[in-house]
């Protein structure tokens, strides 16, 4: 059974046991990111964060579209501050979605374009339709893919990045699970069930431990290796002595499924 | 029809509409990086940079290699501060590829080595005849390819890096593209034509947009990813209300093919 | 003929030629980390470090398994103080791998697990059975692996880190040479006579210049590239200027074997 937990305007958010569903709900617009859609998506990944009892998020699109980023009617003539504001509420929405300790799961159909594709490589982990595609197509409109990039060029390799921004052209499914922008493509009637099933693989442990870890995993990125470490061991010291730790290490070693209490 | 726009010893500098071509032009010395050789193609990457004509650059070898890497035969027996001039030139040279505002592609056919190697690594994009092999082979000669590591280990994986670099040994074109040190393999019959429709295809963009965004990326590469998004909305909302982003976005929803102007 | 130089409880550590053995040596627990096991191992490496006959190590485990990760056995119920000193024990060993000059190799079978995996990720090369499976599946039991992460997420990219490390699923050899996380996967009776062949090709190299080059690997990936540029090129023009590689340049362009001198 599904709850509906918030009333939105370009949004749906439904939550089904620990799985929380966002679903970009603009399908005649191809779920473009208009101002009021970011801030809506913003302020649902906010209340998700402070929601325990959500433990992986499934970041959608209605209709045939993923994302097909900005919404480009918004952005004809308008002035350097308004440039500014929007692509501040896009930054803060895509480093939202990597710092809220639930993992988020992009479910990927059809295209997935500019910020669209920003968001892809943003989540933690992303699945798609073999029928996707992926690319930052700014350059050809005379507005290079500059926020997109940021996301992109630390998902995938220098050459394929470079490339996808400097022509426009569209990367296949295929060829974004080789380049590592996405995890898996499946075909598109399994697409459901296989984010699915990654979702749930993920509720099944601690929530208390996959937030620490995701958590982790951002911060230490940014890290020389050495206070990577100094910062791991910490996080992992905290997290040992934590009772999720404790009752899955004896679970383990007493072959019983362990109880978590989130803690 | 072809512009020789520079009269240089060891290159070739001609400009073909919107695209230029440096070919290294040592054939018999397998394009083999002489101290004087890296000196002229330093001074025409700076004068491709003040030429607001070119769109993009073409980087190829003439002869049956790309490029073989450092000139041995002035490497015996000479100071430490000829070493350091020599490897700063060098380095200076790899800098100034990344810096100019106009994407540079590799276009390589036989070997690419050493230095030559770090060449491939280094420009934006990389062609390849499915024949070329690529390496590191210091090791062999007891001189670590310690400078072409700095842009190996940014191109691909540092497994992959640190066996060309251990071991000396040859990488395919298969495994390079694979590894992402190159965007494609073709048969060699068609490496000048696969090459031209990648140059092509960037140069169909507005240069204005390009040179912002390949500029761009490799500065934000360097940032931690929180400051890398405060300066691509700096650099984004500064290219939103330029005259080629307001065309492109108007034509795009007009419909119609836009008109550059370069700025 | 084997040359046993240490005598350990937990690790045999065997020199032939100019290849060091370190063999994790507690098949019964899948060479499970216990202290005391990562204490020799780091007193190994220091060992090995200051041993200038050894060229190249490799890094193997006794019995059906590589290495399982932590001794689990250790970790009920211990104080926080406990796991500081353990994880900083192993995060000290897996520096202690990268900081010494000469390369190290693991030779992987069966499974490598949680710092199992770390130890992989970590290693200069890896080679494995088509058969060995990879995972930190720490989130299965409530306790993250931080501290593997931080190598994991060096090694491969962040969806496929973060897929293995968000779900603890196992990732097959196959995969993980395409995610770079090891150099090759071979069948399991040609795991020995491979890894001896990449050891036997690394020891033919100086092993001064050897050491050069991985020791300034790892640091130059710590710096801005401009900054591992300056760095790269001071190393290199000291290599340059050094025994190995004159005799090295010489005996390229005389066509003869170089005889290294180790300095």
């Amino acid at each position: 059974m599904s709850i509906q937990t918030e009333a939105y305007q370009h949004i749906l958010f439904e939550i089904e046991g620990a799985i929380a569903y966002v679903t970009m709900n603009r399908p005649a617009q191809r779920n473009a990111l208009s101002l009021e859609h970011m801030k809506e998506l913003l302020h649902c990944f906010k209340q998700i964060q402070e929601n325990r009892s959500v433990a992986v998020v499934v970041l959608r699109g209605a209709g045939p579209a993923f994302c097909a980023g900005h919404d480009l009617k918004e952005m004809r003539g308008e002035t350097a501050s308004f440039y500014r504001n929007l692509f501040g509420v896009c930054s803060e929405l895509m480093e939202t979605i990597q710092t809220i300790p639930q993992p988020v799961i992009a479910q990927v159909q059809g295209i997935a374009t500019a910020a669209g594709c920003q968001l892809v490589a943003t989540c933690d982990l992303a699945v798609a339709a073999d029928t996707a595609v992926f690319a930052t197509p700014g350059v050809k409109i005379g507005l290079f893919c500059s926020t997109p990039m940021v996301a992109l060029s630390r998902a995938i390799g220098r050459k394929k990045a470079m490339e996808m921004l400097l022509t426009g052209e569209a990367m296949s499914a295929q060829d974004a699970v080789a380049a590592g922008l996405i995890n898996r493509a499946v075909a598109e009637e399994k697409l459901t069930e296989a984010t699915e099933a990654l979702a749930r693989k993920i509720a099944e442990a601690s929530p208390y431990t996959v937030g620490i870890g995701k958590q982790a995993f951002y911060k230490q990125m940014e890290m020389p290796q050495s206070l990577a470490y100094s910062f791991a061991r910490e996080v992992m010291s905290v997290n040992a002595v934590a009772e999720d730790a404790h009752e899955g290490i004896c679970a383990f070693l007493e072959k019983r499924p362990p109880i978590w209490r989130g803690r």
